[in-house]
């Protein structure tokens, strides 16, 4: 888990169709998508993994399922997000078998030393700054606290809230292995250049640029 | 699938909890439960199946889930109940396997005869009246179409939609096997009393009443 982490906000992409935001972002540099739904019916939500499934086959970038278990297993997606009020941690990993990715959002440091006992993929450090995007909120962590929860947990860490190309540098510097984006890539004119510019930090630490068949 | 099939809405609860309105329902004759659950969240409903299924242990009576198979997986519950909006049915039965209940709703002629290819449990016939309870339609069955439903299906049918003690025995007699309800307990005064009453037409066919620790 490390790298450009894309997660998808139908409403921001400006209109553009969201399998279009997404290979542009995935083209630009981001190296997982999560496919993140909260008012459409589990059928819709299913037709849309699928098709999104589909786009990201080529560049062999996985896909996760922010809170639906059930649309993870009907379409084989790579594994699961799940947040503190979504399907408890261990039946998730039941369900989904130890291979599946599950990143677990953590909004407090006692969240951050419970999932210690877990084997999640990665820890969603949420959010790192303020941002309108989500609205279940704790308080922002700050890089301070990203850092702190860096020095506490044994897990990745994705971070996410309010992360643009002028402060993405410093949350890697912080303690990241990975930033998440929503509208920083789904609302940007152009998704390609913005996946390219939030990929530099990570290009900078000598990560390899992702090509379009990689 | 025989009887008095009980689906929740713990707004139409007149503030008792659910639990308390199940239990009751289930001592006047309910035979199955379906928990519906439109707009908590997983971790809720989760924590909500459990407690009706806990509620419901004594009794023997089936638990089935709206939607969310996720959510029966979790628990373990004994089915789902998917609409035409929800997971399709064939991907419902692989993730559940082969005893789970699966009951599929139909709106449609279309809808009826596409499923005779499908091992469910039963269908929901949707909605036999006009309601207000439900707000997918496409207008409702009726008396007639219920019956013409029966003339063309092979599997057990589960009336819903505006029933209320006053027309359930015409609507068994349309061909139903099972009388679904909503408000007709939910909002009851007596949820006990008012499920002997809706029971009434599977007493007459001499189906035994369902007592306390069956």
């Amino acid at each position: 888990m490390k790298g450009l982490y894309l997660v998808t906000d139908r409403d921001l992409c400006l209109g553009r169709p969201l399998e279009e935001v997404v290979v542009q972002a995935v083209r630009g540099g981001a190296s997982i998508v999560q496919l993140r739904e909260k008012q459409i019916s589990t059928r819709d939500f299913i037709d849309e993994a699928r098709r999104i499934q589909a786009a990201l086959a080529p560049y062999g970038v996985p896909l996760v399922i922010n809170d639906r278990v059930d649309v993870a297993l009907a379409v084989g997606a790579d594994g699961v997000h799940i947040g503190q009020s979504d399907m408890p941690y261990s039946m998730a990993r039941r369900l989904l078998g130890p291979e599946a990715i599950i990143g677990l959002s953590v909004e407090t440091m006692d969240q951050v030393l419970e999932a210690e006992a877990y084997q999640v993929s990665y820890l969603g450090v949420s959010p790192v700054f303020e941002t309108r995007t989500k609205t279940d909120l704790n308080g922002a962590w700050g890089l301070e606290g990203l850092a702190q929860v860096r020095r506490r947990s044994r897990h990745p860490l994705v971070a996410i809230g309010g992360i643009q190309a002028a402060n993405a540098a410093a949350v890697v510097q912080a303690g990241a292995d990975s930033l998440a984006v929503v509208s920083a890539i789904c609302s940007a004119p152009d998704p390609y250049q913005a996946a390219q510019a939030l990929s530099q930090p990570f290009h900078n630490a000598s990560a390899p640029a992702r090509r379009a068949t990689q």
